[in-house]
């Protein structure tokens, strides 16, 4: 596997021909809020957006979009998501849009948007407006960082990661920016993922690579147990890499898939290290299960307790609270096969509780990073599935979003 | 309606023919821990327990003595779940049976038994069997404050309730007592609720009538997203009261499953009111759906979501999340009928926020009990579901509750 370069060599202006901005236009008092990420040469492009029902406006105009043959820009705003304030968001969107490309002098169908933050809002569209000819003249290799900060909510930190690989001796590159921080359940976040990659693909191979790469990191994460309306995670490929394009699900595809697959899961660890209030991360893996399918049950019910997420915050090894959530799942288990571990100790196993690993676990727990380990003997399929602890700072951040 | 006392006049011993009793027996430091209720005559009874696969001990035991013909006693202890323990939890169940069948001179199949604390401790055994002759010796009528005193977990107060109606000219008495505090999801509870009755109905038409008493109240609370090992309903009914027996679902059986609705509608707001950290009670009710079914599910994710619980503890008028979690059912919905109240104030209609009756959202948001009502105008269903603000409280509870 390929190493990955954590903000050593920037994110989406790293493949050949891709540019970014980011600027504060004015949707936020102080905060950047808008960005824009462009290729020199036309794209093929694939999404994955929010199954929830409750869809903001840029989401729906995406939607259509992205069938499109080619792409060549992302517009994305950051303080309002543009969602449920009426049919004047609707038009803000088509407008902003309108106005990309005429700066931009390419098509309105190569353009693709995203919004996020507060649900409801009047869409300030004259300040975002003036804010696109900025966004546009700024447009440079080095706006990654910029862009990835006009993305951001409740985020601390940026989101930036960036991987080179060889693909028929050609070098490729893959970089990302993305946002998190909370309503991260059960499919994907209140989160945006923008991938850019030089790589040559057929359009279909792309959608199908993003949508197993999706499933298996974005959807396996657990901040709180809510859905947003605004979530999105889209791919550019340029194909500048000149490598030979992959045109089936062969070998070339499914190193891609593996490729993907470790990257998203990269991003996605950095998205509920930064979660709203977080200080621990519990890789909840699901090991020896009788099928994949059951095991995500099972480990989304144990990452989304509350009670095993103040478990987490608490440091406590109250393992009858992971045994309440796997039973909740309603699946058979044969309890007196399942082993659990924190890490490497062992501390349920036989139907009872084992103590003598005791202060190991609770050392474990201490960690920033570790993982619990629901070890079913039933099967080989494996599942892990991200979580962070619930804490006073969640709730405080929460209570006093919008006020 | 009947008229309900809440504790004016006593719980589970106002009915005719019941006593009990609640002590200290040491398997919590100083608080009170064990618990007894008890009939002088054979009583009918039903029960609703956890569906949560995994079950403990008692709860095991009492899945199957229910199904005897008659019922004279319910033993309860706090401070321990007697769950996931090893074997020796399930001997124990049995040898307190025993001790209790012997101490009370009844048979031991006439006895129900329940369990409430940390899951996988060891169940002090000999701490319990010495307190069982000192819960017989202090049965009494005024027994029933110590025996809701005797269930509790983290419950700040205790929760007991009782009414009195006519059935054919005859005097019936119905009591309660009852405990909860978390881990109220999605059905029942950590909860436990003994109730008891002097009507004469038969053992059949009781199930029933328990059952759909239970799904429409103690299955409609939400305080977090867990679901407990040992969550039980008891009801006894030694048909002293004299009435004309009930013996098929006609008026009679369905006055009475009004008057139980009701008076488990009112427990489990008490339940919701003691939640952890709770200071805020909102009730979710959802009108003029299509289905009751469908209104449940949709109140249900609302009564959920942390986000929304947590806009309930900042006391703000944050409808985007009510929208996000109506959405992330995936039911539809049409959102240009939807309309959305605090209480009286319409806050969204016509797919958008209606600022105008903001300033007495915001005074309603701080009230200590409200509706929050989800008008879908599709049709005449109505559900009601409670739940609770998510506070730093509740974080800071269970993540210390064993340590």
């Amino acid at each position: 596997m390929a190493k990955f370069d954590w903000r050593s060599k920037g994110s989406v202006s790293v493949a050949k021909g891709f540019l970014a901005s980011g600027i504060h236009c004015g949707i936020k008092k102080r905060k950047m809020d808008a960005s824009l990420i462009y290729s020199e040469t036309p794209c093929v492009s694939a999404a994955v957006f929010t199954t929830n029902k409750a869809k903001a406006w840029p989401v729906l105009y995406s939607m259509k979009a992205i069938k499109g043959k080619t792409h060549k820009a992302i517009l994305c705003n950051s303080g309002n998501a543009n969602c449920f304030n009426g049919a004047i968001g609707q038009k803000t969107v088509k407008e902003s849009v309108k106005k990309l490309a005429s700066q931009l002098k390419i098509k309105e169908k190569e353009i693709l948007v995203c919004s996020t933050g507060v649900i409801g809002r009047t869409f300030p569209w004259p300040k975002f407006q003036r804010g696109i000819p900025k966004l546009v003249n700024q447009l440079s290799r080095a706006g990654d960082q910029d862009a990835a900060l006009g993305i951001l909510t409740t985020d601390k930190l940026t989101k930036e990661l960036s991987i080179e690989f060889l693909f028929n001796g050609k070098k490729v590159r893959l970089g990302a920016i993305a946002k998190g921080a909370g309503m991260v359940h059960p499919n994907m976040a209140t989160m945006l993922c923008f991938i850019t990659t030089d790589l040559s693909i057929k359009k279909t191979l792309l959608q199908s690579a993003l949508k197993e790469a999706v499933s298996k990191t974005f959807n396996r994460i657990a901040i709180d147990n809510d859905m947003s309306t605004n979530d999105t995670v889209f791919i550019l490929s340029n194909g500048l890499a000149k490598n030979k394009t992959i045109q089936n699900k062969g070998p070339e595809y499914l190193k891609f898939v593996e490729i993907l697959i470790e990257f998203c899961k990269e991003v996605s660890l950095k998205l509920v290290e930064d979660g709203e209030g977080v200080t621990r991360v519990c890789d909840v893996v699901v090991e020896k299960a009788a099928t994949e399918k059951g095991a995500e049950i099972f480990a989304r019910q144990v990452a989304n307790s509350m009670l095993v997420k103040t478990m987490l915050t608490g440091a406590d090894p109250n393992w009858g609270r992971v045994i309440g959530a796997l039973g909740a799942t309603k699946q058979n288990i044969h309890w007196d096969k399942l082993e659990i571990y924190f890490d490497k100790n062992l501390i349920f196993s036989l139907g009872k509780g084992i103590d003598k690993h005791l202060s190991l676990v609770r050392k474990t727990l201490k960690k920033k990073h570790f993982q619990l380990r629901i070890v079913l003997n039933q099967g080989n399929a494996k599942v892990s599935f991200l979580t962070s602890d619930l804490t006073s700072k969640y709730v405080r951040i929460n209570s006093a979003y919008t006020t």
